[in-house]
């Protein structure tokens, strides 16, 4: 097949336009909102010029169906509050170029799909997780946003598009591209990330409780300070993750809260969070052992009361070999010697397609590592280089 | 002259009952609340009853005067917002109980103050702060409480009691009573403690600033983690000020503010209050370069912009030698080899009057070092004993 890197940039920059906003090439499209249903409604009339058949689904998943058993590409069209053109676009519009040029040449069949909510207003992933079964349709009914529209509500507005969920059976597998939404590939300079696997993730809270006390009259040497308890459980936690981790494993103090976080007060209570992602379940248990010990070690020996929340757990997820064998073929010949395989430490609808079918996935660069801003993009040819590997994947595929 | 001590305990309840509140023996009796002026009156009436003239000047300080040259002693009858029985009480009790008793002596002439706001609904000490001209009337007049309202608005309750502003040089010198409100004394078993000095505190807010970012597509080696930097810079501080301090320096990183605060996201940004308390200036000035010289050198390790807010300084107040040789005798007089000089890591009104004349401070113990709670209290032995200290004391000056 032959894929039209114009048309495919010229289709991207008429999907911006839904939801055009802030500086440089930002969007606001969230899911549900007016430009995101308007959205999906050109991308629908763009999938029927293509030869796909449209279909809507029960959460506004929005379909491009090829006929007889399919394999199945695109990511999600619903944007960040504040976002940026490519996060989850570029793999719709790669996907609808791709399709397109597939019907062209009379083959292979690839359908498309945008997936809804992957960005999370009402839960996270949620379109693909209902779709999937990670998330039953009632629970995920029952999620409100920030100003308290259940997703039951959202949903009601796309429900004269609704047809059934789709039967997955009839996908052969998914391919998802996406932005790197990383500093990896515009620090090495590399065309193309070949996903070997997407990480798990481990996150806790974490909480201390020393004793409040006045700070001009607590001598040192009686204080049970707190925010000194996590300062050395930091120390201690960078120093015992380097014997377990590799240069893909990170491990993030996002949130701190301090109680009651007054300069003139020995803080009593801390309360943050502890986060970790890597590609193996082992090494996420081993890491877990070391959080738990370091925190009771610290607790012991500077008098704290310790308590854990109840700790998220996400499976790391591999790609599908033969998929990801037909994007790494894809991938040398487009750009010999340099592209790499790598991690996705970011979420993404593939994470629950896999419990459906084989999945694989494919990064393109991102400028300064830069996404969930209006200041996300990547440069032309690189997306078009990202274009022409999905496309020599899928004639290797067949 | 003869102190008498249930007389003494029996005002301390009958002031308690003002506010009286919470658990225990809380106290709800901020500045200029209906509960602070009902409870200034009952004490006017009873400075008038031990002979001495109330007088209030324009912003609710309350004093009970003796006739001609006369030693002031006292404290403050406001509260925190929950605050305890003793807090300022005490030493405006004890202060009556001493010129009652030298009325009834026929010498020598103790005046007796209640300093208005102490515990900072406006400022801080506002009341001593606006006698002693170390803030001006004007600039206390624009200074608004949490909900809104100004000092000048709320002083204006009291306007109809109001006379002028007392000239100090009537007063010989200030003795004030308070209780540690720290462990020192709990903690070793002594009756009463005669401060040396004030000490001086330094407070300012740092700012690291480095790059905000997604935690799972950031590599460890690619991220400027700004909680990371305040994590270490904690680490060197505490190994560093070992080499200037004393036993009874203290220093608190007690705020900390990071953004966004996500466990989701690398922290790019994190404000942190870093406060010291000494009794030696020089030693706070050689805390201040180990401070500004550890951030710099944080900041230039890990990549972060750097920003110091503006410095509070307060110097140290050292007492006076004679009104503090007089409460020695005293201590030893009254527990015998069982009362210690200490720092008083607190700021008290004593900071303030120390402008005007000599002053010097007696601290009783505060069980469990608990203050600023409905919790605070004292035994009320310990309590008679601070009495008879400061009686024998003032015997002494003559």
């Amino acid at each position: 097949m032959k894929v039209n890197g114009e048309r495919f940039l010229a289709d991207l920059h008429r999907l911006r336009e839904f939801g055009a906003a802030g500086v440089g090439k930002g969007v606001v499209r969230p899911a549900y909102s007016e430009a995101d249903i308007a959205a999906r409604d050109w991308l629908a009339e763009r999938m029927r010029e293509a030869g796909l058949r449209p279909h809507f689904d029960p959460v506004g998943n929005l379909f491009g169906l090829a006929d007889g058993p399919s394999l199945l590409m695109g990511s999600h069209s619903d944007s960040q509050p504040e976002g940026g053109w490519l996060d989850g676009a570029l793999g719709v519009i790669a996907a609808l170029e791709v399709a397109r040029a597939a019907q062209e040449a009379g083959g292979p069949a690839i359908s498309v799909v945008s997936f809804q909510d992957e960005e999370g207003r009402f839960g996270v992933t949620t379109g693909s997780a209902v779709w999937s079964g990670t998330t039953p349709l009632e629970t995920a009914d029952s999620l409100t946003d920030r100003d308290g529209i259940s997703f039951a509500e959202a949903r009601a507005a796309m429900a004269g598009r609704a047809g059934d969920f789709l039967d997955p059976a009839q996908f052969t597998g998914f391919i998802e591209m996406h932005i790197e939404q990383g500093p990896v590939m515009d620090t090495s300079g590399e065309k193309a990330g070949v996903v070997s696997d997407i990480v798990g993730i481990r996150d806790m809270r974490i909480t201390f409780t020393g004793q409040q006390n006045h700070a001009g009259t607590t001598p040192m040497d009686l204080r049970r300070d707190a925010f000194q308890a996590v300062s050395r459980y930091n120390t201690l936690i960078n120093e015992r993750f380097r014997n377990v981790v590799t240069p893909r494993t990170v491990w993030t103090i996002g949130h701190v809260a301090l109680h009651p976080n007054a300069s003139s007060i020995v803080p009593g209570r801390a309360t943050f969070s502890m986060q970790w992602r890597d590609g193996d379940s082992d090494r996420l248990g081993r890491m877990e052992q070391i959080v738990r010990d370091t925190a009771e070690e610290v607790a012991k020996e500077m008098g704290m009361e310790l308590a854990f929340g109840p700790m998220l757990g996400l499976e790391p997820v591999a790609m599908d070999a033969r998929l990801r064998a037909a994007l790494e073929a894809g991938a040398e010949a487009v750009a010999p010697g340099n592209w790499r395989l790598m991690p996705s430490g970011a979420l993404h609808d593939a994470t629950n397609v896999s419990r459906l079918m084989p999945v694989a996935m494919l990064f393109t660069p991102s400028i300064g590592g830069i996404s969930h801003a209006f200041e996300e993009d990547t440069d032309e040819a690189d997306l078009v280089a990202g274009l022409q590997v999905l496309a020599e994947a899928v004639d290797r595929l067949g």
